[in-house]
């Protein structure tokens, strides 16, 4: 369950609005279908959304929980994320005042509100909801590769395409809803897959696969490909993290497995030169393409098919540069897919499904 | 928390004794400290330990929890496992009954004993204590690569081993524990690391990691990998699934990068031709070295230097033969730590630590 598409959000992102950590406010922003009444960043206060974070939203910047009542708002999103996930302590005020102001509350992070027993009496008191959006469902089954025969929409095998990454937070999520747009533009079905808490406030459903219990994000990430393939002919997986990240490269093996892609699209930021928040090195791209080819393989042939690069924090010319040395390096199609669009990574998609040996 | 080494176990497999599916019961009769007064499995009563399992322990297998309580059994232990780990109703109320006749309870499955309302109530009211060995701690890390500059015994590096496999239940946990035992043969230090339920209950400490939340698996490897340096020189990882398991492979693959091994020993049942519950081939060895040796090398460089067999499902002819073929093909040394011994994989261990490249 996830609230509904007419309530108008404020967007929590206290002194980090426009930085790496509020990811999931800025991907609320640019692709999702409430209205948007603020966002809370004292520290920003006098900017633009579209100053900040070249996201054409216009909605003011405020200072406080206060502020955003009196624009009207229904729910306050908390919208950064950070490794681990944990919730300030000071945040947890923020919420219970929210609450009292008549605010429902939808939060990703791995810290449930269910489990703050101030927050839960404050909700039931007011009548206020609370979505602990990266909450998983029960009874998750263990994945067996079910993708491969069952994965059909009107009788046809569905395309998977999965996107991976060099690293997290380089556009994977971003890369799959841009496709997605690229897609409708050409009245053509293309299903998005959100295994994330951003992904799922966008699209209303989903598993936040890094929150399920190890034995079940393969499964778990099964479940909704399968589902998604009788929508549409073509289901494109958002997926997390890397595998050559120290941390987080068993939710990507889950989400390799889990899904059984076809077709992988390669995230990368051309400016990051080491693996966030550690000392490893981004590796090389042809390894990475290498790497993930004979992973997916051990369940069916995978390709990459088309890099795309977050150019974010670069010039136009500089992006234009890193995109034409991405491509010279692979030899796949490559873009920017927020500053260029992905009509190239469509058509990447299209061309592969027309090749029979694939599929 | 765990028992105390001094409480007589009582094992309950019913229906279930020398099956795949009671491993859990096998693991602690072969390695567990604990005395034990029965296995609990009334299609085997009449049969010994011995005949079932090829197990020398000298206890009977008795058919009911009454028997049990009658031999004197201070806890029940539940000892089968299986995939997804849920547990069967008619065992609830087995459970039950030994609460009221005295016993704790032991229990290694995905399902919580303290999540069951009734169990709880009757372990409150006769002041019985649950132990719910798979439930991980709060808190649990990120990983970041530490162990390459923080795993240190006496001021030099630990060597960290990995027990890595073709597929599950082939023998991961056993062919760390037979390494530690031809190490003390020697009085040489090596500390286990147990990664699983089974692996807790034998040595009273540990995390099941599959039952970790995804993001926090290789965190809770690395850290208890930390742990485990300060004690021996030698840290030996028990390692889950197969990086070719569709459903396990993400659990997998948190070991690797949590325990950022130098050294893997591969573990394979020659009889399984595919992966279990699944029409998946196992893998060729020879690839499946090269894939481990891969991942892990994002970290550092790892070497498989090692294959242990399980062949407990062959005469020992057909163990000889197949030993000697996957040591011609791998040439690596080879051998069935169970049946054998693990001395020779323990040499390797000590040759590969030897030689001042390899770390």
């Amino acid at each position: 369950m996830y609230i509904e598409e007419s309530a108008r959000l404020a967007l929590y992102a206290p002194g980090e609005f426009g930085k790496g950590s509020s990811k999931t406010a800025e991907g609320v922003l640019r692709y999702g279908k409430n209205p948007i009444t603020c966002v809370i960043d004292e520290s920003q206060v006098g900017n633009s959304i579209m100053s900040v974070t070249r996201i054409n939203v216009d909605a003011p910047i405020v200072g406080t929980i206060e502020e955003a009542l009196a624009l009207g708002a229904d729910a306050l999103l908390l919208g950064t994320a950070w490794n681990g996930g944990a919730m300030p302590d000071h945040w947890r005020k923020d919420i219970v005042k929210a609450i009292e102001g008549g605010l429902d509350i939808i939060n990703g992070l791995h810290d449930f509100l269910e489990n703050d027993a101030n927050i839960v009496a404050a909700a039931k008191k007011h009548g206020k909801r609370l979505f602990d959006v990266r909450k998983p469902p029960e009874n998750l089954p263990v994945a067996a590769g079910k993708v491969l025969k069952e994965a059909k929409h009107n009788g046809q095998d569905s395309l998977v395409v999965l996107t991976i990454g060099s690293d997290c937070s380089v556009g994977k999520m971003t890369a799959a809803l841009e496709i997605q747009r690229s897609a409708a533009k050409q009245r053509k079905q293309a299903a998005f897959v959100a295994t994330g808490q951003t992904g799922i406030m966008i699209c209303g459903r989903g598993i936040a696969i890094d929150r399920v219990i190890g034995d079940f994000m393969a499964g778990a990430t099964e479940m909704m490909v399968l589902e998604a393939a009788a929508e549409a002919p073509v289901v494109l997986v958002e997926g997390q993290g890397s595998l050559a990240h120290p941390g987080f490269s068993g939710v990507t093996m889950a989400l390799v497995h889990g899904s059984c892609p076809q077709a992988m699209i390669l995230c990368h930021r051309p400016s990051r030169k080491l693996i966030k928040g550690t000392d490893f090195a981004i590796s090389d791209l042809s390894k990475l393409i290498s790497t993930y080819e004979s992973m997916a393989a051990y369940l069916r042939p995978s390709k990459v098919i088309a890099i795309a690069l977050n150019t974010s924090d670069l010039s136009e010319l500089e992006a234009q540069a890193a995109i034409a040395e991405v491509q010279a390096q692979t030899n796949l199609p490559t873009t920017d897919p927020v500053r260029f669009s992905a009509d190239l990574l469509w058509q990447a998609i299209e061309d592969f499904s027309l090749t029979p040996a694939n599929h």
